[in-house]
């Protein structure tokens, strides 16, 4: 940890905080210059942390040498991790598919799109029960109706499920019905959520909220792993800028970085990050080029009358011409479908 | 509603466009130009939400006229209103000062605190005792302790306080110790929790999320007064920008809007605002010239030894000076505090 | 041209607004409804932008229908335009690559970046002779002397090259030297230097600003087009956004907007648009799977010495690893190297 | 300067760039931890600039100590500057106000609007000449012809001018007609321009760039301090962000941290940074509040039929009020109108 000091720094102040860096057991550093007087501490400085020296009044700034997160980092376990949902593993030589509608709407829509979604190439399913909305006026999914019906198609078409949780109370739900937790970026922040997940079974992905930096996101997915489940799946799904041509902004480049930074897996979706169908198949070409582990599409059997989301969502036959198409791409990647 | 049609449109798809805003109970608009076809709907828009035009192959974008928004809307309710935390109103004439740490960290700490805030001249204390923290390894606060120190103190000096909830299931608890509930800005969008505080009998002050536009705050209220709880009060806390010099960048503009488009009140909360402890007092000051209804500000008896974000917490003497220089600002606004 | 008054307006606004949208030449259409009034214009709605109706103090907001870009427009003109710098067409089957270092240095430093880069597989030099620098203490480049290096050794290896042009007076010069124009982020909005580049005959390369949206950008490439010179290249390098962990956040589904809104080739250039050397070459993978027509990317013969951006330059054989790495990403895309 | 070497660093790393920072001139510190190994450089970290470390292979990450900017700075200067544009003071004790339309249309019109500025209460006029617009097809100004209309009206009313300079090649013409240089967002960072400006003797009025940090602006200063030009006021007028309520967001922090890292004065400009008419007048308060040493405000006799900006200029009478209850505001910040 690099301490600056204010150029209004007594001597005595200096000295106060190079006895609290020994006291808490790391070697402390002291480097006077002309303009400031700067102070390193070496050790772990994770202890430093409850010292707080950013709140002390002679303090300009703290600069963290080390990364504030341990078992998410590639740098602790340096191999890649493999997730596997159920029978289909995320994060190694595959490249892995999942699509489905946003919500499960009832049980023959439902399975007509998840039909299509299996004939088209796709790994497993996603759909959603329980759908975090922006207006209370707007469908806010089956509850566990919809879940159940995700389990019996599932269940008949012999692919994992993927769907989300909103709220702690429903972990113990959705775990008995689907194969793996998403948690939605509204509440990648939910730390409540975060730590019951923690304490699951079932793999996790973790989707990046809309202002989350690349960092939050690893912070967060610490949070699950610190509790015991180190089944976490990052799902890059685009932030919020001031473009407004696009739903948000995909930011690619957050796959690289994950990928540099932590062991675990990264999925791309394509479908929230444009917000526009005509945009979902060459993002999700330019996810499995730039080194994804997979993606998660939404398709909906007539978007025409889907109930959220449609302007995203793919036509059956959309789907079936992405895969296709996406082969090469990820023959090119070095991996297979 | 406005209805764009794609270059690409076909004559059918408009007439399919029309014929279904008719069923809705709509008059529709048929607008044909020579590069796009416009359709329009005239009548209560909010009832075509259902059928989801932007899904539409052949729609480009949809317009909509009305908000989206109808409880929380100036429009519906011309007057403002006021909500009471405790015996204090918020949103009339007077300026409401709401003062104490980030986190309850023990029950002398606060009480120190407390006493400096209420001496100081504030009309409330804030306290957390559940703490949503990036890290997993931060302080997290002391729980239903925190709560009990808080509503103790609280009666003690005879101030109402306010506290915030991050989980459906501590609803109960909070609305048992605390004046009023506050919702953190990662929580903006946990609809689960609003509607849970929507049926709640004590005021809410709902944070701006980081990602969130006045427009998105705005229906995050919407869930709140659809369940019956009427008593929200918005918080302008910050935002998510690329300027790195503050913590966040205080939108006080939002003030501005939040006053035309709703009737409720509006605090700004300048310490998560900045960030930094040197701005905190003129933010405060622009945010009573703008028109707020109220500051919510951090203090700490002690700052450099504070568990969490004790770099943007005023020491007590700098507190008192804020509430002190405040008063003129005050009444240039024509409030008194 | 939809235009919506507010809930305050009176008959009389509304009378107004329409006679002079009729006075224009375009057909008024009155659409009273129960909380707004909405007016239409049907008709070239470009012919209303001199009547300002947003400024109207009964209006509360004016949609435009059409796009306010004409010569840029896909629509005006559907198939796509083939730009040729030098003799290497960008926008055709090919996959254009330009490499070459931020800055030119010297003539031989220049010359040994420039020949790794041809014998890499380049289709084209890149090197800025004048180069816009956040500080006045940095280095600001060579001017006229980096101008004759680039052309020289150019010429010597049959390559064509591209510069940055910063300044009207500058333009003559730079056409005389290189074999295109490259307008830098900083400059994007420069209204009077795209106005000097549309008067003159070489192919413009206009980069998108940090803080430009799509829409931005095409249309300060319609000033160059309308002012005569129809060869413009868009080039997405990331825009600014909270995200740190990259130096800009590459928006690659800009890409995928530009191809749909525009007739215009596309370039991306991952090198600022990460600004981290490890991500350049998976950005550039995924570039060429979303339907870019070629990179720009930065390199360096020893970027450890780099008088600017050598963070984010590759070495000469990270380059050629690069185009070999690429080229299956380009075949899957339909095209070729 | 504090250099953070990636963990795969290899010892030689470490000692070269040490034998690099003492051959600068400068103390190296050698810090190796269990993690990562730290360098420390001890003396004037600007003179390290031009090794660009941060291009070095083994390196992780470079850490400034000391800003970038000297001139612009308050430590080099703590007293702060006042600069004066005509006769009017701005910086020190009073609090100033410039009022006018976006551009000059015409003589009378201008001179109307002007008129009714000083009226108000104005200290100064501003209009635009030259208008850096969006759109090709919009007014672009009268150009010289504007520039004597404002200088011939200005001396009329004996009120000091300002107008904006878009290019290098017009400086001469707006220094010999206006009593200070405006330039605007989209220039800030066009260097040729700082540095003409930094060569010419009038004050130069630096408006914040749309994607600019408050360090850029800093730095696009010292671009003009640097040359000579010691007279420069700035000007925050909001960024771009994703809140769409408002044409940009007005960061008032950014009037404080001005205030904390430079001597120079800060002017705020909420017409701009709004665009919304209701909002200028409640941002102007906030603006005195603040800190801010004055305001920049678009009047227009008659906004409806503004060729720019109109949605955001006051009418004559709002002006007129804006000023009579900006007093106490001015007052209660201990200066004076």
């Amino acid at each position: 940890m690099i301490i600056v000091l204010k150029p209004s720094a007594a001597e005595s102040d200096a000295r106060e905080i190079l006895d609290r860096i020994a006291e808490a057991g790391l070697k402390p550093l002291h480097m006077p210059g002309v303009e400031r007087t700067v102070i390193g501490a070496l050790g772990d400085e994770r202890r430093l942390g409850a010292l707080h020296f950013e709140s002390h009044p002679a303090v300009e700034r703290v600069d963290e040498i080390l990364a504030p997160y341990k078992a998410v980092s590639r740098e602790m376990h340096p191999t890649d991790t493999v997730v596997s949902i159920g029978k289909v593993p995320v994060g190694g030589e595959g490249f892995a598919v999942f699509g489905g509608p946003c919500a499960v709407e009832g049980r023959d829509a439902f399975a007509m799109t998840a039909r299509a979604v299996a004939d088209g190439g796709a790994h497993g399913l996603r759909g959603g029960a329980f759908k975090p909305r922006t207006s209370p006026y707007s469908f806010q999914g089956l509850g566990l109706e919809g879940l159940e019906i995700l389990r019996d198609v599932g269940r008949e078409l012999g692919l994992p499920t993927i769907t989300e949780v909103v709220e702690v109370a429903d972990v113990d739900a959705v775990e008995s019905h689907a194969d793996a937790f998403q948690v939605g970026a509204r509440n990648m922040q939910n730390f409540r959520l975060l730590t019951a997940l923690g304490q699951a079974s079932r793999p996790v992905i973790l989707k990046r909220g809309m202002a989350a930096s690349v960092e939050d996101l690893l912070m967060a997915a610490e949070y699950i792993l610190s509790e015991g489940n180190q089944n976490v799946i990052f799902c890059e799904r685009g932030i919020r800028t001031f473009e407004k041509g696009t739903r948000n902004t995909l930011d690619l480049s957050a796959v690289c970085q994950l990928k540099a930074k932590s062991h675990l897996p990264v999925l791309v979706d394509p479908s929230h990050g444009t917000g526009v169908r005509a945009y979902v198949t060459p993002m999700a070409f330019a996810a499995a080029a730039c080194g994804a582990d997979g993606i998660l599409v939404e398709v909906h059997h007539d978007p025409k009358r889907a109930l959220s989301d449609g302007a995203q969502s793919l036509f059956p036959e959309q789907f079936t011409d992405l895969v296709t198409r996406l082969r090469p791409f990820v023959a090119a990647a070095g991996r297979h479908l």
